[in-house]
């Protein structure tokens, strides 16, 4: 019954309801139904409970279900299991695949050699379109997909590719090294997966080589890997800058998310107490006039909104690489430029509004000052940090909403209070 | 000269240099340039400067230009142009053309229809592979790039579709019937283009045909346009969750970069002001003691913080449809109890410090007390926020940012300053 449930369902279907439903049902749908599981709905599922259903089935079901796969699929579930959890799927393999599973292994985490399949259609470069229909029709075992068949030289090394539309409308005497795609390139197994998902977007890609130090072929990416890795890395930039861990997951219990949430609000905890001690240094200034108290959190809020609106641009353009060293300098002034027009605006407005509901020009003269101030300030610092960031190496999304948002809270807090004191007392 | 650097380029980084450089230099660049520019180029660029770079070009090299392209790319440069240029392009192409385009224009805005090519590989139902592989070898004309023969009864009813790496492979004689693909599926032309996205995501596809309301394929999606397209619905929640419009470049002016944040800015001054009058019913509190105007942005801060935390997992959660209707109530669940389990770590820590620093444990009771509530309405908000808006058939990223974070920082004061009336005076 459950079988006629679940067996008409695409595999990737399969595998988010397991993710939606909790661990406890879980267990009993997996006890209920090992053995209908296959090796797509284990590629499939998300991270962060595969290790859960493989120790959830039986060794040899999880057995059966790899066999199946691709060597990039299986190398995928393998490279998030413990050492023991490996192994045994390691033993399961046969000998070929399980030497192509362990080579790409041996490639560092996210790289391209995690990423590519072993498994290509290769033809050498002196070929015609006619041996290499023959060579296809009488082949005994090809890749579940390719969409090229690469041409190597005689040490292996990708010297272009042919699309097999182009194969299948050539007559039989064109050499293939006439009808190859302008759109040729490799990568080294040693680039970064996102690095790869970014060429793949840029040029349109399908599928593309992978070479070794040597620059010989070790394997073939194909896009719907390279559409999933470039989806992963906008979770990332999404969830790091809202300063979450890089993995969350609907399937996360209360105690996951709370590990990967309270180290970035203790972080927070210290920093706002800078704030804390910024607005102590005006405690006369603010038993004087407590209306400052009511707002001054405007001042500071509002230039938090600017400050995330700007590093968000920022952190995106440099994604997408937008943002680089040629024109680094151009978009810092353009966010100078607009952060003073919007702090104009603002100033405008919350001046004119002070003036009036306090009665006090002074005071609306004080509110709009500090509000210029930190427009620019978080203008700025939401263009400079993620820049920084990564002329350091480092990720433009990491803690950058943090380091703003601090930024902004205390230059608020500062401009206005400091204003205050000035002008008021 | 010009020419020599820049032929060797990829159509993908001309546009993005075009895109880099300021607006000036671009006129300048494509005064001297106008020769060589190409169609793909045109189709590359970002549209926030096409509509520039179309006007700078003579008349005839854009219908050059654009002559070249499929139809698909023709009609995403035509939609965002003014009636006047598009009528120039469209005159320009060749009758069969014209028509394709319009009837792609015909259909709405974000749609399949608009994202399909009509340049489709079809074959009758009942065809062998060597019939097919005869009038593919035969045909004068095929798309630049197709992976699938697509199977259509005598109605122009898609059936199913076979690889072209199954079409090789086989005997001549197998029906194309019995090697069609288990992954086919169709969507329709007025499909939203964010579901086909998701779809070719989900299901790893690599083409899908467009269907008409009749059921009549129309044309063909290819996934690199589908990647396009989740690149940009990422930009789009990303964009909007910072409170800046759905579209910002790098190429925008200050002006521009006015226009798209100043709005949410100035919704923000009124929002912030929520929190000021909040405070200001507390006045006499503040001016019995001091030292809670310096710690109360720590208590709202915080929630921010939390707030933006769980809304940036929920709203990402909503778009990659692991957040349903199925589990939302176990989602809500564990934000309420992450949100407890925060609350309670914050308060030990921060009402521990408070308590020492102060002397005074009742005041580091009332920031403890505080700090639960405002972490528990910080995760309750940032999922039912998200929620909320997607039930109302609104967009989850737009304008939560704002709502929650008023959410904390109002809930913040609020919490802390009634708590410190209560307990401290
Ligand atoms: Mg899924
Ligand atoms: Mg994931
Ligand atoms: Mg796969
Ligand atoms: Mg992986
Ligand atoms: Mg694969
Ligand atoms: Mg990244
Ligand atoms: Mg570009
Ligand atoms: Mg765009
Ligand atoms: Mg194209
Ligand atoms: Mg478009
Ligand atoms: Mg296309
Ligand atoms: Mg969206
Ligand atoms: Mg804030």
């Amino acid at each position: 019954q459950l079988d006629a449930l679940l067996n008409p369902l695409h595999a990737a279907d399969v595998a988010d309801i397991l993710e939606q439903i909790s661990s406890d049902e879980r267990a009993a749908l997996l006890a209920l139904w090992h053995g209908g599981i296959d090796g797509e709905v284990l590629s499939e599922i998300d991270e962060s409970i595969r290790e859960e259903v493989i120790e959830a089935l039986p060794d040899n079901v999880v057995a059966d279900a790899v066999r199946e796969l691709e060597s990039d699929d299986v190398v995928d579930i393998l490279e998030d299991l413990e050492a023991p959890a490996q192994e045994k799927i390691l033993e399961a393999l046969e000998d070929a695949d399980r030497v192509a599973v362990e080579q790409a292994l041996a490639y560092p985490e996210y790289s391209a050699g995690r990423l590519m399949q072993r498994e290509t259609v290769v033809a050498p470069e002196h070929w015609t379109v006619g041996e290499a229909t023959d060579y296809l029709r009488g082949a005994e075992w090809l890749p579940d997909q390719f969409y090229h068949v690469i041409l190597t030289d005689p040490r292996m090394h990708p010297t272009g590719y042919v699309t097999l539309g182009r194969i299948l409308s050539s007559g039989r005497d064109m050499r293939l090294k006439d009808i190859c795609e302008d759109s040729f390139r490799t990568v080294q197994a040693t680039d970064a997966e996102s690095d790869v998902a970014y060429i793949f977007n840029q040029y349109h890609l399908i599928s593309c080589p992978v070479v070794d130090d040597a620059g010989r072929l070790v394997g073939v990416i194909t896009i719907d890997d390279a559409m999933n890795v470039l989806d992963e890395e906008h979770e990332e930039d999404m969830l790091r800058l809202a300063g979450v861990g890089d993995e969350a997951s609907v399937s996360d219990g209360p105690v996951e998310t709370v590990k990967q949430r309270l180290p970035w609000l203790v972080i927070n905890l210290f920093t706002a107490s800078l704030s804390a001690i910024v607005i102590s240094q005006f405690q006369n200034t603010i038993a004087t006039l407590v209306a400052l108290a009511a707002l001054m959190p405007i001042v500071a809020s509002t230039g938090g909104i600017a400050g995330t609106q700007s590093l968000a641009v920022a952190v995106r353009a440099l994604a997408t690489r937008d943002l680089t060293r040629a024109n680094a300098a151009r978009v810092v002034r353009r966010e100078l430029v607009a952060g003073l027009l919007n702090g104009i605006s603002l100033a405008l407005i919350l001046g004119v509004a002070g003036s009036l509901i306090f009665s006090d020009w002074h005071l609306g003269l004080v509110l709009g000052m500090a509000m210029i101030v930190n427009q620019i300030v978080a203008a700025l610092g939401g263009v400079l940090v993620p820049l920084t960031l990564e002329r350091a190496g480092l990720d433009p999304a990491l803690a950058s909403g943090t380091f703003v948002t601090t930024l902004t809270d205390v230059m608020g807090f500062f401009a206005f209070l400091g204003l205050a004191t000035l002008v008021l007392l």
